[in-house]
């Protein structure tokens, strides 16, 4: 399946004609659409009972879901924290004469649905077949760019045949699950409902994280149909609108979403903002809506596009990586951060991990305005309490920066990633360098920089431990970036990261020497973190004259990839783990080999 | 509270005049009783509405609880089985004047409670006042050693005011749940309910394990009461026995259960059976049936006891272990073996681990027949392709005897025991060792151990691995029987047991060479065997001319215990995991220092 093209080679467009129920999954992964704030995976507004995922997100709106492992490791994360699926606010049921159409169960011909990036717009036709009847359905769909807690649906309804009975249901529905919830229970509960409001909130928590309140209202436009009634449960209400219309004309919905949250204002007027934004958005037709949303992505596009010659399949390949990312994160709000998979599903939880720093912060130097970069740091610096806190718990000094976090404080559950996977500590010093370095405003690296630098080489020096035999210092029990490793000793990478750490908080505090005594940096402290420098070990191979990734990588069995059996691959769906961890093979870009004069 | 003295020191009881409802849980623990077919933790027959944890336990009925895990590695087992709380069919619940007695809420005085090694009988009496009336209480529980199936209680009821009304409730309650559910069900369903009769079985499973069927049949002998009723649920029964008694009169009642399963017969004559045993034992007087299992205490003991002069607190906790370990275990059915915390409670999950071979097959060899060691090496005989599975699952050549299992077949689901902790194959080639060495009976190992030492031995010779630079075997990603490291590279233990199984397969192999054949052994297999025995690599000190732990111990901050503060300890409590691995500090004994000599 990994291999499978779902969609066709466009240069801007992810689309198809194939309405692919074996791979629903993975088509709504791929036409996820989202503007920083909120998001949603490709789910359809209608019906779907085939097996799918819904889901909708809210940047930052997150549970701390109790921790369940099989056994329990000291030092372990209370919970796992996660940005929850949020309500379904996309539905609008749609009824042919009394029945329900469901794109699973029902004839379903001339389906197109289409991702357009460069303005940022999905939509979908399809003419469907009920009682000997035609319809076809156009829907178009976006979250606005420029209005953040607008989601905007278009949807038209074109009878083929005569005198065809309409009902159209635009739903908010709060009665959601995440499927990967520990104890599979829901994380809403409701606050207050209306025909076209809802209100809830998330349940509490053992962990003295804030609960948080959404509100989503719901303006409907129809036209040729009647307003015929509503359903007001507490965790779900929907508007009913129903006619009937002849062969040649159009039914149409436009369905107006805001959702506001307790995160930008008071909890009790979460629902009035909703509605205020409403009113106002309400004042604009859907074209107008539209023309201000593309404008804003056509801009992003003018900044970042990457423009690969000759290979539509690479091009396109770019700009769904530009494209989602920018969905997922654009730096408006410092607040927030860049979950690995956006809002296209469950996986990682929406949370920040050492990605954003290592893979991320690069890309946003270069394709977006430096602030954009600038808000990535500052949310680390904001959280360096919880890093100082992560530290503690591992009985150490200075901040270890979380694997997992949407506060600073760890909620990673593999002893092997959350206690050793260490390096992740390196990258965020790394990026405060990056950002230093591309934009040359020294600024930030002397005002804030410096504290998190410092933080992160306090860590690095309490984590070594003195080896007098060798007089060396030594990095025991690590995860190096390569993943196919646990619990190795001196991984080059990560000793490597820990002295530039170091060298450069060094040379940073050089710029800004009255930092020290802010800091409470003592000279006896510089000069240790520069004996480690100085006797940092790296494990090392005389007869190649190579670095190796760790101790005793090189005692493997070294067997080059052209040794597999092709039926072995891939490695991690068809070996146990052990052998996996045993093998020489890497699950991603670690120091295998490096000639000792880099 | 791990060195608390909860109970009297005395060489033959467990006893406390202390009703501990701090510490309810351990009392119960350390009053557990059974007789190898069943056993139960030293729960009140009464009520008891504080924190404590009902616990009942049929030797083999288990289940395959769906494994739950944070994040699932390949070639985890789809379950973790463990024997389930089973009903609670030792409740009595008492009510004077309509109210019931409840050991946490009522006064109690005169509290003993007191547990007859010797003789295997549980005790307890005590002083209960309730609106002003006294009355006594006094209850004696045993699990037969003569007749497995069977559980007596013996309650006595005397007044010490006038005119106390009573009612006793003989109850059988199969709504139990297990604490450590992966998914919190219930893992019982109904069959039949009778006033006197409770059948049940367990939940359909996903995994192709046997469903079992238990049925318990109670004969209440009351004596001046009435019995005005009863009460037949699908999961609970009971009967009624009620009457008013005045100072210095006694009321009784004898409960005796008889416990039959699906392990033993037919499933649909699991109810019948039970009610046949009922009607056997209930023609014997309590102290008959008393008389008779304490007889078969006694000679166990005869056999078995271990005398130590001079210290009443090592001899109190000798025989304790003796006493719970043959409770748990006496070797009359090779299809159970010794779950690591016997009947106490629901920790480990009276499976079968490898401890039974390193740590109890020496002390059963010495203290009771011969016949006992050899079911428990049967047992692991019989479940060869189950070990056969599990080095498959890896990858891997021969048999890999399981770290937790009811089948052979794996079920612990922590990458650095199941794939790693692998030094379990050695213990269960040198049970056989000893066996043979300790009886001189050689006939096991020639009909059934040649086969069990076949498979450990292919599994060793296809889970090292041949460095060429070195032109030695290794064994790499391993844990020692220190769990306070994981993942290590030649631990000298493991390296060690895996070469002596060669030589002893090879050995032994010498008395039966007909065997070879059967076995489908080649002299080349067997050359590779003596090839790996004799290059097999141990990591050594050429300083200090000792062996150590594995490859990188001694890279290690290598600290004496005297160097921690205090407030460190225990260390498994107070340092993170990580830190615990980093440390030279071990959980249990491995190879530390071993001299080259040995």
């Amino acid at each position: 399946m990994a291999n499978n093209r779902l969609f066709e080679v466009d240069e801007w467009k992810i689309r198809t004609n194939h309405l692919d129920k074996e791979n629903r999954r993975l088509q709504e992964s791929l036409t996820s659409i989202g503007n920083g704030y909120m998001g949603m995976r490709g789910n359809f507004e209608e019906q779907y009972s085939g097996d799918h995922h819904q889901g909708s997100y809210l940047a930052g709106v997150w549970y701390p879901d109790k921790t369940r492992v099989g056994w329990w490791k000291n030092g372990y994360p209370e919970y796992f924290g996660k940005v929850i699926n949020a309500m379904n606010f996309i539905k609008v049921d749609l009824f042919i004469d009394g029945e329900v159409v469901d794109l699973f169960t029902d004839t379903i011909m001339d389906f197109t649905l289409e991702l357009d990036m460069k303005h940022g717009i999905l939509t979908k036709s399809y003419l469907v077949e009920k009682n000997e009847k035609q319809v076809r359905v156009e829907v178009e769909r976006f979250v606005s760019l420029d209005q953040k807690e607008l989601c905007v649906i278009n949807m038209k309804v074109t009878s083929l045949s005569d005198s065809v009975h309409l009902r159209l249901v635009p739903t908010l529905d709060s009665q959601v699950k995440n499927e990967d919830a520990n104890y599979e229970e829901m994380f809403w509960l409701p606050v207050a409902a209306y025909s076209n409001q809802l209100v809830v909130e998330t349940k509490p928590n053992d962990f003295g994280i804030e609960q948080f309140r959404v509100a989503a209202t719901m303006t409907n436009r129809v036209t040729h149909l009647e307003n015929t009634g509503s359903l007001v449960t507490p965790m779900q209400v929907n508007e009913v609108f129903e006619g009937t219309i002849n062969v040649g004309e159009t039914a149409a919905i436009e369905k107006l979403i805001v959702l506001t949250t307790s995160r930008d204002g008071e909890i009790e007027s979460v629902g009035e903002r909703s509605k205020e934004i409403s009113v106002k958005v309400s004042e604009q037709s859907v074209d107008e809506l539209r023309v201000q949303h593309e404008s804003l992505w056509l801009e992003r596009w003018k900044k970042a596009d990457v423009v690969i010659g000759g290979d539509a399949a690479a091009q396109q390949g770019i700009r769904f990586n530009l494209f989602q990312l920018f969905s997922t994160y654009y730096g408006e709000d410092e607040r927030l951060n860049i979950g690995p998979k956006g809002f296209t599903g469950e996986k990682y939880g929406g949370a920040t991990y050492w990605d954003t720093e290592a893979y991320a912060v690069p890309l946003y130097l270069a394709l977006t305005d430096q602030s954009v970069t600038k808000n990535l740091l500052s949310y680390r610096h904001n959280q360096l309490s919880g890093a100082e806190h992560n530290s503690r718990q591992q009985g150490l000094d200075g901040a270890l920066f979380p694997m997992v976090t949407f506060t600073g404080v760890e909620c990673h559950n593999e002893w092997e990633i959350t206690f050793e996977e260490i390096h992740r500590n390196g990258a965020i010093a790394y990026a405060i360098y990056n950002y230093t370095n591309y934009t040359g405003d020294k600024e930030y690296l002397i005002d804030k920089g410096l504290d998190v630098l410092t933080g992160i080489s306090r860590f690095w020096a309490s984590r070594v431990h003195y080896n007098c035999q060798k007089d060396q210092y030594m990095m025991h029990g690590v995860t190096g970036p390569n993943e196919y490793e646990n619990n190795v000793n001196n991984n080059w990478y990560t000793n490597k990261m820990a002295i530039w750490t170091l060298k450069y908080t060094l040379a940073s505090l050089e710029l800004a020497p009255e930092k020290k005594l802010v800091l409470n940096l003592t000279d006896e402290e510089l000069r240790k973190w520069q004996e480690i420098i100085e006797k940092m070990y790296f494990p090392y191979d005389e007869e190649r004259g190579i670095f190796i990734q760790h101790d005793t990588f090189l005692d493997k069995e070294l067997r080059p990839v052209t040794d597999l059996d092709p039926s072995d691959l891939p490695l991690n769906q068809k070996w146990s783990w052990d052998r996996i961890l045993r093998s020489p093979f890497i699950k991603q870009a670690d120091v295998l080999c490096q000639r000792k004069d880099y």
